[in-house]
């Protein structure tokens, strides 16, 4: 039996989602893999929660339960990279709130877990957005993991296709429905709602958050793309390296101008190479009823590899609330850690 | 770098595929990976092929190239087993012909690999179907693994997604089309050809075998649901197990039934828990426009994963012909010898 401590860093809700199946599926991850997963401490900005015994989750975890700062195990003051550079390394999990632009504040709670000897997996774009290279660099050299799948497309597993089910490849283009908003307001547009009404619908429902800027002007795909991209296709890009298109205030007209043909408008984020060189997109496009994202509707994502000798590969599906994004982070610790073969 | 000695047995279409792609690959593998891939063997009934050198492969590897009883490298009377237990151990690539009754004769030449402490990778069945709980205990009470992702649906990662992209969630239900000549015959008849017509087309196509009992019985998609379940999903069935539709002679009025909705007939393969007891069956099915099985037309193939955190994933696509069953094989033999993280 392995045991494998976590530190959780923002207790959102991704983070608390984590923390619940981690505190329900212990007893499973022990029988079928062989870890014991601890969940050691949660930080949020000012402290730490201190996890001495289950029943502190319980409490935490209930419904009407304490914030974390009123709960009998609160430590103020107690700084992350003091905890990470003292305690048994294990895995950081990153749940803060993304930053496209600077990074922070993951980069920096990112860097100091690979410094003191911790795996990260992360949930939170920003850092890998900003600092691709230097942080896996950082990792290789010190022989830890990055899972980061949980930022990609939470539970739609783009990155394991493209790194594990397509091993030995070479990717020669990929294409992905990316952002669950975008799409979903696309999909109420084609069946004739205006944006602002497909747009408040989406907010009602919960899918797009109350700035959905990101989202739908194109970056949040462009990031996922980017980081698809680079970890899978050995691509360099940084966030200007990608043209970007988004859906804001798209007129019915131009949305459903195909709308005798069976074709349907989509946001793709897409790969192309191109004289050897690749080349990466946000776009608007119809997409035929033989593509394979075409079925792709509402708030679900899709992604397609094109590869060399298996042909195009694609997958779809995947819960894309917090609790999919909670169980792919855990998927990567199992991943990390489970025993060869 | 890792130097991993390969021994392939069987030089059919699919052996021959997976050899052209080492050598034409081998150089990837050894960047990306740090894996030396090496070819040392490949048997076939009767003797075997010693690869001394890179020209052996080109030569046996040309269009017409000698067959390997009649390359210069050739030895007669050389057996498997005792190969297996001389060599420096590797990995066993098995790709005779699958046998879902005996498993003959790739059962024994994997329990000989297991035995003198090769990996195994198969992209045969039927040693798997007929004995898969005895060659997983010997494999793991021996540190070794058995890849057999092309056994099960050539380059469609079905268990990747669920071995892997799946890990730490519970497998509540899977539903497949896992067989494209029977896949490639409904989509015609649906299109308005009869049952003879569409498999004599398949035929012409080199989709459907000149036998194609194994896939219009359904025993084909059988075998595969078989080999998934018992894998990701922890079941222990034998194909007797298993309730078998198949699609031999079917009506065209049958198919096209409900030609005047848009639901479409489909051969799947189907694993449902029920009060606590998990049940496969291979039936037919109409499917519904937002089944993500749907679109999956023609010999393309594609699994759904139903689970608990994650909710349904579905991989649909990969080439399904030798290459993409020689690809799959080498993706295995990567993944159990890559280094983590």
């Amino acid at each position: 039996m392995k045991t494998v401590n976590i530190v959780l860093m923002g207790f959102g809700n991704v983070g608390r989602a984590f923390t619940r199946i981690v505190r329900d599926k212990q007893s499973l991850y022990r029988k079928r893999y062989g870890i014991n997963v601890q969940m050691k401490s949660i930080f949020e900005q000012g402290g730490a929660l201190f996890i001495s015994q289950s029943s502190v989750l319980d409490a935490i975890l209930e419904k009407k339960g304490p914030q974390l700062a009123e709960s009998g195990h609160w430590k103020s003051g107690v700084k992350l990279e003091e905890m990470l550079k003292s305690g048994e390394p294990g895995v950081l999990v990153e749940c803060t709130p993304s930053n496209l632009e600077t990074g922070e504040p993951g980069l920096t709670h990112i860097m100091n877990a690979l410094d003191s000897g911790w795996h990260v997996v992360t949930a939170n774009k920003g850092p890998l957005v900003v600092d691709f290279r230097r942080l896996f660099r950082k990792a290789m050299k010190k022989g830890l993991a990055i899972g980061f799948s949980g930022a990609t497309a939470a539970a739609l597993p783009a990155l394991d296709i493209g790194l594990h089910a397509l091993a030995g490849t070479e990717i020669q283009g990929i294409e992905g429905i990316l952002n669950g908003t975008s799409n979903y307001i696309l999909t109420r547009m084609t069946e004739g709602l205006k944006y602002p009404e497909a747009l408040r619908e989406a907010k009602d429902k919960g899918i797009a958050e109350s700035d959905p800027s990101l989202d739908v002007d194109g970056w949040d795909t462009a990031a996922k793309l980017l980081l698809i991209s680079n970890a899978t296709a050995g691509t360099e890009f940084i966030l200007s390296d990608i043209r970007v298109e988004g859906i804001k205030n798209l007129a019915l007209d131009f949305v459903r101008r195909e709308k005798n043909s069976p074709r349907v408008l989509k946001l793709l984020g897409r790969l192309r190479k191109k004289e050897g060189q690749y080349m990466a997109e946000v776009v608007l496009d119809f997409l035929a009823p033989d593509h394979p994202l075409f079925g792709v509707n509402g708030a679900n994502k899709g992604i397609t590899f094109m590869t060399d000798t298996m042909g195009s590969v694609t997958v779809t599906g995947g819960k894309s609330d917090p609790r999919g994004a909670g169980a792919a982070l855990i998927k990567d610790i199992i991943n990390i850690h489970r025993q060869k073969p």
